[in-house]
């Protein structure tokens, strides 16, 4: 019987109960030595040991970080990295090794170089929040419930690979995505829809593993949530396993892990209740979650165990012992795996230079002579130019999983012959099929998840899946916790976005883009193009395809736009170009994506009215912010012609570039698209007049042609 | 035996399945005649067909909308609003009346002016998804699940308040809030988390009503969710009714609404198995959705019916008379609520006149003199200022709800004897209670569930609430959806977003916002505020309590900051103002919340080293925009003195205020704050430096006065 046989006893409403009499008696000396008796193997109890008084030395020597946490899962740790996990320590990228995503990410420990964990050292291996840069971290995360979606993608990554290129006698891709989360995780929605679709695809490859210590920042999880985890769990298509003894039960949890492992139909939640800050004096208490012990109570633990309390972490001569192994049964794992691929090679040389191709993270070569050389000069919603463009790269490159929340009549993003990524045994009431061979995803009315679970696709391994999004603009203010996520990992997903401006029309304020493009020209290491026509879609999806390391966003239009002659797929590449240029210009007008079109409509109304227009297409800040000081101002001109800005947009940044901005402040409107652009403003006439009274107050109020004014 | 058995028959996996066989013969004339002889009174059948033909004549009218999910839920319409709903036509903002939240808002139709849906005028009363500005709409929605967690803080007010007023004898607060959801808003996150968080708080008065027509834009739902919904619900702590035949079966659906209603002590989830489209071509199919059926099918649809034609939104005379009671009911309730309120407050004057502030919206008049008048002269991190501002005025002034998710020790926004908001029945591991009339709110680690549900508070009448949420800032991307329907419903809701700015430290760049505080300074209708001190933070909550019809984020600091003697409360209202003056000076610096410290400091090293620098502090854009042309111009001076803004975040933007900045546009570093600051070069020494080189680089290159430099 395991000690904590109170700790786990299940109330009514079907969670873990542990009151404070447990806690209390947990954390005395002769409880735990009892159960290192009763439970544990001489070596596992040192281990754990060494484990525990490791987290905690580490806290306490910056006197911060997350030990409670880190200590509690311990046990779990030793389970699964030394007798269940996959890997090759010094082959950390091995192609087919097990993933393990730690969703509650605060808790990061790596063996090595421990010692900068929380520290001020600017190259710290050992950051409070894990991230991918460092070797051998599979994904970033930290915000809450973003690992689990990852880790479904991971895990999709695997399916799609196994059923594209495994045979009978080869399974080239076998590996298992581990995650693992805290209480927290499972509260935020993030998650909550990651793990609905990942029972609906049936990913028997993914285990969960639940740290289940009943603690969160304000108190016990009760304060807030009070659910019976498993039963949803079973409702979304989980196996369930219970671990009643978390702390201490290796071989149960080795045993959970494996059954795991070898389920066939249906991926595993595994339930394991641990005390969190196990051994210390803030056992099972909200405190022992995000502070150091204090080094009375690191001593008194190290008396405890027996350690001595003058020496911080040590690793003694047993705990070092019990993972000698792993690094050459590591190497084993990656040289039985490079002679399997060998032979699969030589068996089937064309599926395996494929393979290959895939394992190195390339495109197939031709992929930029699939887009259409040029586009048939007639209005089309650069949606459906978007369509055009990237359909035939989709359909030829399987690099490229393709997902919508729901939006495939609307965003252009399937092609023909095109194939489901689903479980190959579903059979739907709309009469589509699909099976894990398939990279068309529907991930349903969940774009939080699909970002994320594309991050975890673009983290299998660099460049192996180009993962793409497709929802309406507005709604990656839903997914821009994943989206950030990945341009923060450098991962490249494509987002395609459609619908955005006023022109969308119709569904009003709710579904209309108003200041969304400013939060992503102003993050981080992520391309927000508008194309303004066919041909810059061209170039957007070019641009995208090409930045292996960054995530893009190609933001289209639910209408119609006329072909503009003057466009280039290249131009986009600049970030903005001239379009049309006029020798002594009194006016630049700056026209962005679906409202280019409008830009070259009023220079020349405006040169209808002897004003010397030129215009500027500027699809994407940040590829312009690269571009160099003079091809910036020779482009721009702005301290020789001042600059009008038309997008119906919150203006805000557009005032590094312009001098007026004839823009939209407030929210949109529900009409027609036509309608919505009229009603604020965006028709030539008006947007000419507003622009020549703009001019006429600059000559009026010298300081106005020095301030940003909203026309 | 209600018509659609088949379609009803639940598989194995639990889901409905509503297989080809079943949707044909569902749009057969005959059969559905069979179905209102067996099922319907003939009132009722010609009012479904009213309803129905209604539907679709709107949406045939201006070639647009979604007809199909409006027509499947006409029952249920007929059940709630005809016989379960509590409310009064002509006095729609009776304080009393049943809630009506329609999650899946794109089936909006109201019963009047209904012919300007989906039109071009834009004075519309009925545009395509429905806005809270329109009389008798609760809440926005659109954007999906929002309604969801909205009507979980509707449910949350009347709980409050019953708790709160009502005696044995007078119920002067019952009503019950009812929300219509489609299958799109069980996937959504922000649903997952308020529906687990309802279930925890036991919600009686919340009823959910699903129409589970198993069709999305993309095809059935089973393509992307098989989920045991119901099983699910019931692990999330909910009472589940099934019906079905939600097509036909008024009489069903009004008992299950009244079960619903008289929930002794769980919400309830009503599965209310409807036919998208019935009647048309296109019933049960994805395409039924969001596109008119074209004039043909409404047509036929008007045969079978027994309809003529040729007419169009017809209400026959016993449509009519089958509503015509529903004003005067209502009046009746109006008025019955009246006396009950005028006893109340003879029998109890003092909680009575409480209760009237409260309906009327009020705050106590002496809110304003709860803040402290000055401040202790130590440093003091501003969200422990933001504590000690606002901590007094919460625990006076009962319209205040403060939750947060899960950072109670972090973000100070409990007070002195504050009691959680909880069912009172609830035993926590860790001890704490509540009860329903308690104000503080543990909402778990559900960012985006905090704040839509805090809009559903916000919405219950106007100002009765006042809900404050709270989480460090960069979470508040997580919740940036619902504080956008805060904004475009104009309700006042409070944001205190903690751990601001690299300052914020170990963390890392997970956690470091860079690129938020754009999204929220484009954002409309809202402030954004960074104090930078503990007047400052005073001045910030002045504000945003006064902000009546706006929410406000306060983004408070981590890291304590000094006391600056020349910051001032009232400054805040303005936006910006001077803090330090210099005649003939060289430079402004713009300080801003947590590094207007710096501004201070980096001005005063210059004076020393003879660069005249005057200092503006700039804690809120959206409120220094409403300012005069010539305040603006006499704070910032930015045409005769160059301006340099300090803030570690990316700066796009303050090229309207300021012509250089010291600023981050990367993503953070996992670093202690002091040593964050560091790296990125926020030094007085390096600042110094930087802008000394400014001035000189502009001195030698004039275009770039005009330009924007990142030092």
């Amino acid at each position: 019987m395991p000690i904590n046989s109170d700790a786990s006893a299940v109330n009514g409403t079907g969670h873990t109960d542990y009151g404070e009499n447990v806690v209390n008696r947990l954390k005395k000396e002769e409880e735990v030595e009892k159960a290192t008796v009763r439970k544990l193997s001489k070596e596992h109890d040192i281990v754990l040991k060494t484990f525990r008084l490791l987290i905690a030395d580490l806290c306490q020597q910056f006197n911060g970080g997350h030990p409670g946490g880190a200590i509690g899962m311990a046990a779990i740790g030793i389970a699964l990295w030394k007798y269940v996990m996959r890997y090759a320590p010094h082959t950390p990228d091995y192609f087919n090794r097990d993933r393990f995503i730690l969703s509650n990410g605060y808790k990061a420990m790596t063996f090595d170089q421990l010692k900068s964990y929380h520290s001020d050292r600017v190259d710290a291996l050992c950051p409070g929040h894990p991230e991918i840069e460092h070797e051998g971290i599979e994904v970033t995360t930290g915000p809450l419930g973003q690992g689990v979606a990852n880790a479904v993608g991971l895990a999709m990554a695997t399916k799609n690979l196994q059923a594209t290129y495994n045979k009978p006698e080869f399974d080239v891709v076998s590996n298992h995505t581990w995650c693992m989360i805290g209480d927290a995780c499972l509260q935020e929605g993030v998650a909550l829809e990651a793990i609905s679709f990942a029972g609906h695809l049936k990913l028997n490859n993914l285990t969960i593993i639940y740290d289940n210590n009943q603690i969160t920042c304000d108190g016990s999880v009760d304060l807030t949530n009070t659910e019976d985890v498993n039963a949803k769990m079973r409702a979304c298509g989980w196996d369930v396993i219970d671990i009643e003894d978390g702390c201490f039960d290796i071989d149960g949890l080795v045993e959970a892990l494996n059954k795991a492992r070898a389920s066939i139909n249906q991926p595993t939640f595994i339930n394991v209740r641990t005390v969190i800050g196990l051994g210390s004096a803030v056992a099972g208490n909200a405190v022992a979650h995000g502070a150091a012990f204090g080094s009375t109570d690191v001593t008194n633990m190290k008396k405890m165990y027996d350690f001595n309390p003058e020496e911080h972490f040590v690793v003694g001569e047993e705990a070092r012992k019990f993972f000698e192994p792993l690094p050459a049964r590591g190497q084993e794992f990656v040289h039985a795996w490079d002679r399997k691929v060998q032979e699969y090679e030589a068996k089937y040389p064309e599926l395996g230079a494929e393979f290959r191709r895939r394992v190195e993270g390339r495109l197939p070569e031709n992929w930029k002579q699939l887009i259409p050389s040029s586009f048939p000069d007639k209005p089309a919603a650069t949606r459906a130019s978007s369509g055009l463009v990237f359909n035939p790269i989709a359909q030829a490159c399987d690099n490229f999983m393709v997902g919508t929340a729901d939006l495939s009549p609307s965003v252009n993003m399937s092609w023909k012959g095109k194939v489901d990524f689903q479980n190959p045994n579903l059979k739907t009431a709309c009469g589509i099929a699909g099976n894990y061979s398939g990279r068309y995803i529907h991930y349903g009315v969940r774009e939080h998840a699909m970002a994320a679970i594309s991050n975890g696709l673009a983290a299998f391994a660099p460049n192996t899946f180009v993962p793409i999004t497709s929802s309406f603009f507005m709604f990656y203010l839903y997914a821009a916790p994943a989206v950030r996520m990945g341009a923060l990992q450098r991962l490249q997903v494509i987002h395609a976005a459609t619908h955005d401006s006023i022109g969308m029309g119709e569904d009003g304020p709710t579904h209309q883009p108003i200041e969304l493009a400013n939060l992503y020209r102003s993050m981080p290491n992520i391309l927000y193009i508008r194309p303004g026509d066919s041909e810059e879609t061209a170039g957007a999806w070019i641009t995208a395809i090409e930045a292996k390391n960054t995530p893009t966003i190609i933001s289209t239009s639910r209408h119609a736009l006329p072909q503009l002659p003057q466009t280039r797929r290249d131009g986009v590449a600049s970030g903005a170009y001239v379009l049309e240029e006029a020798e002594d210009a009194d006016v630049t007008l700056i026209g962005v994506g679906a409202e280019l079109t409008f830009a070259v409509d009023v220079a020349k109304e405006l040169r209808a009215r002897n004003v010397k227009a030129r215009v500027v297409s500027f699809p994407c800040w940040r590829l312009f912010e690269a571009q160099s000081r003079e091809y910036k101002r020779e482009t721009l001109r702005k301290h020789r012609v001042p600059a009008v800005v038309i997008e119906p947009y919150a203006p805000n940044g557009w005032e590094r570039y312009a001098n007026a901005a004839i823009c939209v402040k407030r929210f949109g409107h529900s009409l027609p698209g036509k309608a919505a652009y009229k009603y604020f403003g965006f028709e030539v006439g008006p947007m000419t007049e507003k622009i020549e009274r703009y001019m006429e107050s600059i000559r009026a109020d010298e300081i106005l042609r020095q301030e940003f004014v909203e026309l």
